[in-house]
């Protein structure tokens, strides 16, 4: 591989210009307002595949997405293929004033580049396309076939991956799947994510009567909805346990004692943690006693309530509220399967509400 | 009182058209947008008050409030001095397309009549004028002292009224105060309301961290500010029972035997009382066993949670939050004292929480 790495080295200043190309189109999926952007971002990441020396290089879409870019090398037959994904949509950029350097220009600082995307999820794509062209462009062939997609709707759901991959089957088929959309443990640690957890996520909602009535003449006897939810809710709590789902951990994969091994052999303390996830002072991890953090958040399932609206504190006003509303989100993990875990929840969630509320 | 009744039934016409003067104006105290509009029916309130035959009326006000319309009769020296309360204030116009009449136009309908605040609380101002002035208008005096103030914020929490009492304490001075701002039980059948409740609410808010995090990272480890707050308030879930606030029914007056009968002894059942909340099928009330559904909601205490947000439906995002927050309203009963509730509350919720979270 020495030739690669040279090649690699020699041509870094070029790959650090491609991914400054790449942060300066202004991608941004979210507000539906960059339409043109996303355009010209799938255009560029195609012009760098062709750069990189890849072929087929295409724009493909599934009925209204975004523009995936795709490319591939199939010269090595009988050697598996991978599959390489990433994306060129990116957030907005928030907190404007908190950004040191502007953020569609990728800037150098003590040793890292910054720009909005560069991370999530531009690199991946120039670091893809850099270890492909390292091959290419000294010994001419990779040592598998690649296939490369790059989507573009990934910051908002990636809601037609599904189908995409429904109808592009064939063209797509692959033996590893290698998703360049993770994190580093730690900065100059590289890391290889090999598990990832899903999602089943749920919308609660709470109804006791057709509207509104005064507090001053229904409170204490007509069913309050906002408490309703709130009991129902609150019967998720695992303190430091387990979730009390019925059935909820049966299919969980077990870590093993390798495994747990090597969680335990990673970098980060009690301390850093609570750093790096901002946690106020005096208050308490939620894992369960004797559960490992990367265990928890890496290979075992979690709830969480993503959103919750009883009026609003603004438009507060004395009054028993028929309705509440939430989304419950849960996390699943390997032999978890979505649709049991959604029946389980679902289940759990609508046995016996608080004075019989719908 | 014959001379009197006789002077009602005469100007029966006359005291309709003022009420849609005053429903014409459009006092609306909620937006801000209307002070002109209240100025207004000030103004028009005094105009009234000085033809029933009020004397020293006045526009007052405290500080930046709304303008109070007062005036006074103090013929009758040793007698007793009743308080008039009502307002001129009202509440927008939702739901326009409801209304079966223009809202700003009184409008007679199978022998009632229809308008913005026709009944809350403008009504209120016309049966007060209309009573003074068969007095004044016949015999040429009242059998006590009456002092009248109709205010124009009650739609917006009557902010400025405890000021505005301190203020003009001498003149507003009272042996018995008639607030002209309640209900009655059924149409058709008068009703005098001798117990309010009165309110005390909290502002609840949880945190458990600086910032959100992508709840694949963090779900089961940091500690769920949305999920505590459920913790939290399901507490108060009291099913069919007291309410679990330790010491909360200590100073709550009993109900004799005599308001006990007199309290059953009025119209309305299960299915009316169903019906007029709007209540759907299947859902109970959360009555206590045994208790009366109008000792409930006119002698004893009740907690509603008013309104609750963490991130909201439309924004959420797969995120652990480290903050959510709660209105949680009170009602209060006779002989409670609001300051004392308002500890026994703070302390009941802020005991324990889960994970320690603040």
């Amino acid at each position: 591989m020495q030739a690669q790495l040279e090649w690699l080295k020699a041509h870094d200043g070029e790959l650090v210009g491609q991914l400054g190309d790449l942060v300066a189109i202004q991608s941004i999926s979210t507000d539906g307002e960059h339409q043109r952007e996303i355009d010209r971002s799938a255009d560029e990441v195609c012009k760098q595949m062709r750069w990189a020396g890849l072929e087929n290089v295409a724009i493909l879409k599934s009925g209204d997405s975004n523009p995936y870019a795709y490319g591939e090398w199939l010269g090595a037959p009988g050697k598996p293929t991978v599959f390489l994904y990433a994306h060129h949509d990116v957030q907005p950029v928030n907190f404007v004033q908190d950004w040191q350097s502007d953020p569609w220009k990728l800037t150098e600082r003590d040793g890292r580049f910054y720009g909005r995307g560069a991370a999530d999820d531009k690199g991946a794509i120039t670091v893809q396309l850099g270890a492909i062209a390292s091959y290419l462009k000294t010994v001419g062939k990779l040592p598998v076939n690649v296939k490369m997609l790059v989507e573009g709707e990934e910051e908002v759901g990636s809601k037609n991956l599904g189908a995409f991959f429904q109808e592009h089957k064939e063209r797509l088929q692959s033996d590893i799947i290698v998703v360049c959309d993770t994190e580093n443990i730690e900065t100059g640690l590289p890391s290889i994510t090999y598990s990832l957890r899903g999602i089943v996520a749920l919308h609660v909602e709470v109804q006791s009567a057709t509207k509104p009535v005064h507090s001053g003449m229904a409170g204490g006897m007509l069913a309050d909805a906002a408490l309703a939810l709130n009991v129902i809710l609150s019967r998720l709590y695992w303190k430091n346990g387990k979730l009390p789902i019925p059935g909820f951990y049966k299919k969980v994969r077990k870590l093993t004692a390798k495994e747990k091994r090597a969680f335990r052999k990673l970098p980060g303390n009690n301390k850093t943690w609570r750093r790096d996830l901002g946690v106020l002072k005096g208050v308490q991890f939620s894992l369960k006693k004797g559960v490992h953090p990367h265990e928890q958040t890496w290979r075992l399932p979690a709830v969480t309530v993503i959103a919750q609206e009883a009026s609003s504190i603004k438009g507060a006003s004395n009054q028993v509220l028929p309705k509440a509303e939430a989304i419950v989100s849960c996390r699943i993990v390997p032999d978890q399967d979505p649709g049991k875990v959604g029946k389980q929840l679902t289940r759990f969630l609508t046995e016996g509400p608080p004075w019989d509320v719908k």
